[in-house]
């Protein structure tokens, strides 16, 4: 993986819900795949400037992969960072965090292996470059491999 | 309300999951909820005796009432009982109650008004003789209040 | 109930998450109960002007009657405003309605009673005067039927 | 990873809610999340035989890698399978899939990482006899990298 977090220009502050936290008294691990879907939701519509039609939408999650670094409590403020940190032909990978946004402590990493699909004929597909530009804007640079 | 509950024709085994249980250690009250509608699609199927297109329902939730009577624990074998009590020309009414399968402990109660609904116009409408039959025909008698 | 709705002193706008939002495209119902179940601990707190040991709580659920007016859509900006309308001895009820903020529209209401609880004994209780007294200083008028 | 899926010992069958639903038509990603998780509670009890105080586990999940293959809809019978696949000092990775028990089609597979845990301490800690002896008793084979 990438060496460095990437400088994060999409951060949603999250609303903890009470039964988010389990009999163990911080947020349930299940919760957390939760908040990294409404921020790649929320980014996702950053990105295109637009609302997403979900029902159309011709890239899928294919790989989820996260590490779960600090409990959340209740009370805590906290926030889901997204970033696109690279983008292939057939794919792209998002990177995002948890974070306490008042102490800064990261509380689970994510990354996502989002997948080119096409709706109509239920098959993998290539990026769109509709896509690939619009994830280039708004990271402010060049992620594709092969560009 | 009814004086005694109904006979049920209809009972649905529950499944809790692990972050059903919320902080008090016995599932959250949100939770019953999704057991309630749970047992309702699958009662409205039994019912229809079909799989039935949500999207194209004819008939909408307007109001619930549930009694909370004991909590649930993790490890209780618990289902969802469910019957219709009565029919009017707009609306019908469903009992359904949470029971410990073992003990016969009621967990909750919930009382459920069911109205007419023309999803093409968005608009309040009489409830179907289909629904009105097939109704009666599930719970063995006769409920419609002017029939 | 009461004939008009009261002031509400406690206002919490909600987040939605992708999965409230059902195969019908509007909130799930079940979420609804998510809703008011966070808006109520939140207004606790505020009444009590502290953070509440919820496994220590005096008072639980025993009824929810919520009715369900109109559906929810995603992006719409929503809040969840809570009040005491009425105390007594051993119980007190809570009003709750969803609104869009924007156009007022209410989405649903719902009425709680809330009983004391003495948990060592697992037994219905008082309510205590702590409180009675918290609620009432908090909605700032006399709540109590028989004060 | 491993070039073939272990015989799996564990299998529970899962069953769907109304709300696991999303817009989409099939079952939400982040409900995946709950399968995997409750599929593993259920695993840990099976392999302990008893149940297990959660507030005070030993182990705790520090990485989850969930590959999504196909999609589940309404109606379909589903189930999660979870084996251990490997034991180390201080950790050990379980490995576990979702599938159609009618078809046998694999919806998802998941792979995750669990660490020794000084619940005291708050600290990591090795991965004690008892589970290792309990983790290989259970699948029938050595799987200690260092036995």
């Amino acid at each position: 993986m990438e060496s460095t977090l990437p400088i994060f220009h999409h951060s949603l502050p999250l609303q903890l819900r009470f039964n988010d936290i389990d009999l163990l008294g911080h947020v349930n691990n299940s919760v957390y795949f939760s908040f990294y879907d409404l921020g790649k939701a929320r980014y996702f519509e950053a990105v295109k400037a637009q609302n997403i039609d979900w029902k159309k939408a011709d890239v899928v999650v294919a790989n989820v992969n996260a590490d779960f670094l600090s409990p959340i409590y209740s009370g805590e403020a906290i926030a889901v960072q997204t970033a696109t940190v690279e983008i292939g032909n057939r794919s792209f990978k998002l990177l995002q965090q948890i974070i306490n946004t008042e102490t800064g402590q990261v509380k689970g990493i994510c990354r996502t292996v989002m997948v080119g699909f096409d709706i109509t004929a239920g098959t993998a597909a290539p990026i769109s470059d509709d896509w690939k530009n619009a994830l280039c804007r708004f990271e402010e640079k060049e992620l594709r491999k092969n560009p």
